[in-house]
């Protein structure tokens, strides 16, 4: 007995999940009719919302509120009924729930709070309600939350101050219900609206991860925002939001990036790598976009709600005070966003119609004389430019004529447009009718340019990140998988990637260096081995270039020669026989299996000053080609192998080889704690990479073991 | 005849400047009848503003305005008047100006545009004006600009749109009108008052420099924030900014980062030090603190202005949610600020008073049941620890009681705090009315936790700035200044800094080789020179560690011995005798003349790759220690100096003193365009630096080349 209503939902919600988002009716169970308790808030609200469906209210004693009755069991609420909201006390709800679920009800919204975040009496009750639950598969969002609200349903099951914020196209999930009562009412003040909103509490059942398929099915929402805490499955979390974020935009306000620490590690690579780094990785191979400032990730929102894609990061501003207009240019830059060079007939447009000290090239000042009917067919000009991806807007309180005739004049040009436009109305009394008409017309609108710019990168990274195609389904082709039961070792771990070593061995007569020298293959380098010469080239220890095992013979004895002449008390424990590396650049390649996402892997200048220098970037594993070079070019260890001055050219292609068979290494080894070559040696193009050192850590055989 | 509202004003400030901001009376020439003209918007301001002087007109006919005469000329206007508002046709200013100076006025605020800004006709007009006024001793504001408001005089001089800003203790000077008239209504919805608003024009005259002084001085005034799009006098600006700031938080949004491009420049240091580096080093040097984003500089200004100085980076926040805490916890991290461990004996005596589920480690989270009387009581606990220098206060909208109770009970706390409390009001319809109590009672409120925590860093590194005493004034002792005349090359300047240089020579036999080793000193380096031999060492043309004449002849021979019988077809040039330089690290000293504000000093990584590794830091010269101290610390380079893990520990001290040096060099020696040290290596503590490189650049001597 569907609602006409349902229709606005998409069909391919998950089935046990719709009655959260689109009951039939709702049973408010703990409804009082004193009207400090949160009960009698929440049988407001739901009447308030306007909510169409069935109402029911079940109480402590039989009774009637707000002109309904008011049950004392819900075993005599009448169809339809569908979702619980239960908000008594903690100790009563696992009675309640198997009430629920005795009715028939096969959702339940618990707000009652003393569960899991009191304690541990509080964790036994929550686990003995999810059993409950279980065995009636009743689902069970909370507890410990706010509830939801469905803007456009409507439908309101907190107990927040009326009314519900404007309905929108944001859909925003939350793991504190206290950010929710503050988002909801500071967007009021921001022209932003939301479609749904969902208090998660303490994820007894239901968890972010189960919600964003139905939020991203809703066809009112347009963007998903997720306040996260943490994560609770990571991989399932990256495989479904990366799938979900190519038709959604979704953005993370991700908390505790400052609380992760560092995991105690023995390489580099698990140094730098603390779990935020992990996050920052998963919501990049998600294609999720991470905000640090909540205010910015709801301004990121609101371009992504309602703009069409922007093409490039070509950025025209339009202006008619240059104060204004240069603060939009270097926010815009400081963003890595272009002011893009207008086309000649766009300017010699523009200067038809503007006076002539205005300024018509990008910014485009109009000056203070511009009227409404200017701004619009600036805009129209604008637009019209191919060198244009998007336009961003700005006017401070207009002087002359009332700040609403510019929202009039610019909607339904914005409104047509194909490309983003976003306004900037600087100001507050004198704007905010103009600023409210913008955001009816569903036009994203900010008080400062900065905000503007923001969500111009946030439009833009969003396509960015879409364009990168679908994630690597299977290893490259020159892929070698280790057999099962291969012994990890620094050998068959560096062979598995397709990675030479340096190979180094010790010989303690010039008979043996010359059979070492042979097995290796020339040309090699003979260098003393003690611990008491730190700098052995210096004294001539080091002998390079040998050819051929007669020179290898003459070079061992000259070796030691050398040092008894130089450095005669110093410990000779043999001389070194190693295959001679080319020059080239050294950098670091790394793998960490992080316990939520799987191997994370790092790429930078190596060498022991990994940690200070922090050139370094972060990506999960496994890697495309395309992921890999991104690692590169994101540091200076990796733009620099394409030459730099008098620095030559590397072998890049073979860095990113390393790398990706690196990933996929790390991506099929579990037990492969952390590896890390490091240094990497990239040789000239054409002439490969050289692994100098190769460390790494297995996973404790016990798997009890902490 | 000084009205009593002048005690209100410091006497210290500059004569000719008082009337600008302390008129005893004003003529508006250009006063209009038409309500669509900007003269009569500004006679209405005067007497809406309930300004206490005497108010004139004059107009093109005699006639009344607004209930008081309108005359046709300056010279009929009686007494008292000595600020003139001119806001006439461009081509009639010169002689308005003219008639105000025989009138005895002598300050003029010209509202007028058409001058500069809008070609090479309006700039001559504006000359002429310069000139009639300088005749007169008469100084002129703007022309282009929107004039000025003193709230607390009261005064408003402007044609927008009234009221005037709430007063409060915020300067505000801008070189951009449109930008006070959008910062005025946008400080409306933030809580912010304002004590001076000047829109400083095309600064034909007044610039932003003259003002500041008069500004610091103004008694209501506690805080300046500058929109600059240029300085005026970059070491003049600096010199008095630094003065001013250790009484007066300065806060600058200047402009025009990116537009500023990179010089053409010979040296690593040029090519690095854009001029907004200079504008930012400049702004360190003066203790003035910029803001790269506007709303982010006011948020600043309502910090500084109504706090306590804040002691330490150390903060501990009290919240009633889980949520709104962490953001805060995360914001305050990343902007290098501490969440400090709270004492024993506080934590007791929260926990005596909050439930047992609250958290009573900071952050504090009095959960969602503490009421407005709890909120006082823990931050009065809170403000006793000692190890707490501020609190930042969340709440979201009380769903309880109404937030103003909130700003009752915690006002009377905050304002008899000895130290500075933050609040964040997370919110916009259900918390305006408490935003708008604490805004009143002057203390700090913000919507959102990242806003609060940038402000509590803008209150550190206000006191951090205030700590570092006066710049240098003279040289350190042992500075040997360059004798006037003295010629400039790599040894002189060298020597100037007190650098030992590694020399080397070339030889043309073992002779001679013999001879420059004895000249130059022990140990020396022997070195094929051969343009065909990159990487000598690898052929062992290089022999290090000679001691004696005997030990260079004996090398000589060997060094040409080596390569004869390796690469016989290289070209041999000499050979190479180079004192001997220790182990140790390297990195680069830099200093660039800034044609704005003297010469901008460079440290930080050296080789070739300075410009893509980019760590570097800079600052003005010349150095105090503790700034040269300061700029190695900024750079990886600079605090590695104290070793890190395997690499041992260099002569940090001697790196200071040699940057220090260096400074005072391109302090005194202004013909020195450009001068590097690259690499200077650094050897173990207590031995020092050698300069293994050194360029420099002299200005041209022709001082009209271009």
């Amino acid at each position: 007995m569907a609602a006409p209503w349902v229709v606005w939902f998409n069909e391919i919600m998950q089935s046990d999940l719709i009655p959260f988002l689109r009951p039939a009716g709702v049973v408010v169970i703990g409804a009082s009719t004193s009207p400090d308790r949160l009960g009698h808030g929440i049988a407001r609200n739901l009447i308030a919302s306007n909510y169409k469906g069935a109402i029911h209210f079940v109480g402590q004693r039989e009774g009637r509120l707000f002109d309904r009755p008011v049950y004392d069991d819900v075993s005599r609420v009448p169809d339809p009924v569908d979702l619980a909201v239960v908000v008594i006390p903690p100790g009563a709800v696992a009675a309640a729930l198997d009430a629920c679920g005795r009715r028939g009800i096969r959702a339940a919204i618990v707000i009652s709070a003393g569960f899991k975040e009191a304690g541990a009496e509080g964790a036994a009750l929550e686990e003995r309600c999810l059993e409950v639950a279980r065995s009636h598969q009743l689902r069970i969002l909370g507890p410990n939350c706010i509830g939801t609200m469905s803007t456009h349903l409507p439908l309101d099951t907190t107990f927040l101050q009326p009314p519900m914020p404007p309905a929108g196209s944001i859909g925003f999930v939350s793991h504190s219900g206290a950010l929710c009562a503050a988002i909801i009412d500071w967007a009021r003040g921001q022209g932003i609206g939301f479609s749904q909103v969902v208090s998660l509490g303490n994820q007894s059942d239901v968890n972010e991860i189960d919600l964003l398929p139905a939020l991203c099915e809703d066809k009112q929402t347009r963007v998903v925002v997720m306040y996260l805490e943490g994560i609770s499955d990571g991989r399932r979390f990256v495989q479904l939001a990366r799938q979900l974020s190519s038709r959604t935009p979704l953005i993370a306000l991700k908390v505790g990036a400052s609380e992760s620490g560092r995991r105690a590690a023995a390489s580099h690579t698990g140094a730098m790598a603390g779990s935020d780094r992990a996050y920052t990785a998963a919501f990049e191979k998600a294609g999720v976009l991470r905000a640090t400032d909540t205010a910015e990730g709801f301004d990121w929102a609101k371009a992504l709600s309602s703009c069409p894609p922007l093409p490039g990061r070509n950025i025209a501003v339009l202006t008619n005070a240059g104060g204004p207009g240069v603060i939009a240019v270097d926010a815009l830059a400081a963003r890595g966003m272009h002011l893009t060079e207008l086309a000649a007939a766009t300017r010699a447009e523009l200067a038809a119609s503007l006076p002539p000290a205005a300024s018509v090239a990008n910014p485009v000042d109009m000056l203070a004389s511009a009227r409404p009917v200017d701004y619009a067919s600036s805009l129209a000009v604008l637009l019209r430019d191919k060198a244009v991806d998007g336009v961003l807007v700005i006017s401070p309180p207009p002087p002359m004529y009332a700040a609403e005739a510019l929202a009039e004049a610019l909607s339904p040009v914005i409104r047509a447009a194909k490309k983003p436009v976003l306004m900037v109305l600087m100001g507050s009394e004198l704007t905010k009718g103009a600023f409210r008409l913008f955001a009816e017309a569903d036009i994203p609108v900010y008080e400062m340019p900065e905000r503007a710019a923001s969500a111009f990168l946030a439009l833009a990274r969003y396509q960015e990140l879409a364009r990168r195609g679908s994630p690597p389904t299977a290893p490259p082709a020159n892929w070698r998988p280790l057999q099962p039961g291969t012994a990890l070792n620094e050998e068959t771990l560096a062979r598995a990637c397709n990675i030479p070593r340096a190979e180094r061995r010790l010989a303690l007569s010039d008979a043996e260096a010359a059979g070492i020298a042979s097995a290796i293959g020339f040309p090699v380098v003979l260098k003393i081995a003690s611990p008491d010469i730190p700098h052995k080239s210096d004294i001539g220890a080091v002998l390079q270039d040998l050819q051929d095992e007669a020179g290898v013979v003459a070079a061992y004895s000259k070796v030691r020669e050398r040092v008894l002449a130089t450095r005669p008390e110093a410990r000779i424990e043999g001389v070194y026989v190693e295959r001679q590396v080319g020059q080239g650049q050294d950098v670091i390649l790394g793998a960490l299996q992080d316990p939520d996402f799987g191997p994370l892997m790092m790429f930078g200048s190596g060498g022991i000053e990994v940690e200070g220098l922090r050139d370094t970037s972060f990506a999960l594993a496994p890697l495309s080609d395309l992921e890999a070079h991104d690692m590169l070019q994101r540091t200076w260890a990796g733009r620099r192998l394409a030459g730099y001055r008098s620095l030559p050219p590397a072998d890049e292609k073979q860095v990113v080889e390393a790398l990706v068979a690196l990933s996929w290494l790390a991506h099929e080894q579990r037990n492969l704690e952390e590896i890390e070559i490091n240094p990497l040696r990239v040789l000239e193009p054409g002439l490969g990479v050289v692994a100098l050192d190769v460390r790494y850590r297995l996973r404790s055989q016990d798997p009890d073991s902490p």
